[in-house]
């Protein structure tokens, strides 16, 4: 598959901690940006739930995000920086254009 | 709230009904398109979960959505167009931007 496709990821925070992800998200946020195939991230916050994230991706193909990044040594960092912030951890899946 | 906002909708649709679905989405998109503050739309479809879509659309403020569109006639065609479809019925939640 080498369309671009979209990583949806909603993603919980432990209540207390909203504030040291988002810093935490700073530091881990180039660690995805260097990556071969990434073309674009946005992080929004949920009203309904202000606990919740919803992290979006754009990468050129599936491949990038599911081998390229998940097999990088960025990844490592990323993880390490970042999930044990998230309760549950969140299921990540892809979305392609329509039609 | 007169922020720019992202309605986000996960929509599980009736497995073997999802050309009806998107042929139907055809027909609703301008009804949405019209209103007042609607911004951008995108429908994307899961690669792990075929039956899923993923609605995403920008309005200028939260009330653009909750309050014009809902209450507006559009939104009694969108509805009778677009919601047999789903199973179960969504839940829309609302994303504003971090920081």
């Amino acid at each position: 598959m080498t369309a671009p496709v979209l990583e949806h990821v909603l993603l919980d925070v432990l209540p207390d901690q909203t504030e040291a992800f988002e810093a935490a998200f700073v530091v881990a946020r180039p660690l995805i940006e260097a990556q071969r195939g990434f073309v674009q991230l946005e992080l929004r916050r949920c009203i309904e739930y202000p606990a919740r994230y919803l992290l979006l991706v754009t990468w050129d193909s599936l491949e990038a995000h599911t081998i390229g990044f998940r097999q990088s040594p960025e990844y490592d960092q990323w993880r390490a920086l970042l999930h044990h912030f998230y309760d549950p951890m969140p299921e990540v899946t892809h979305y392609e254009a329509v039609g």
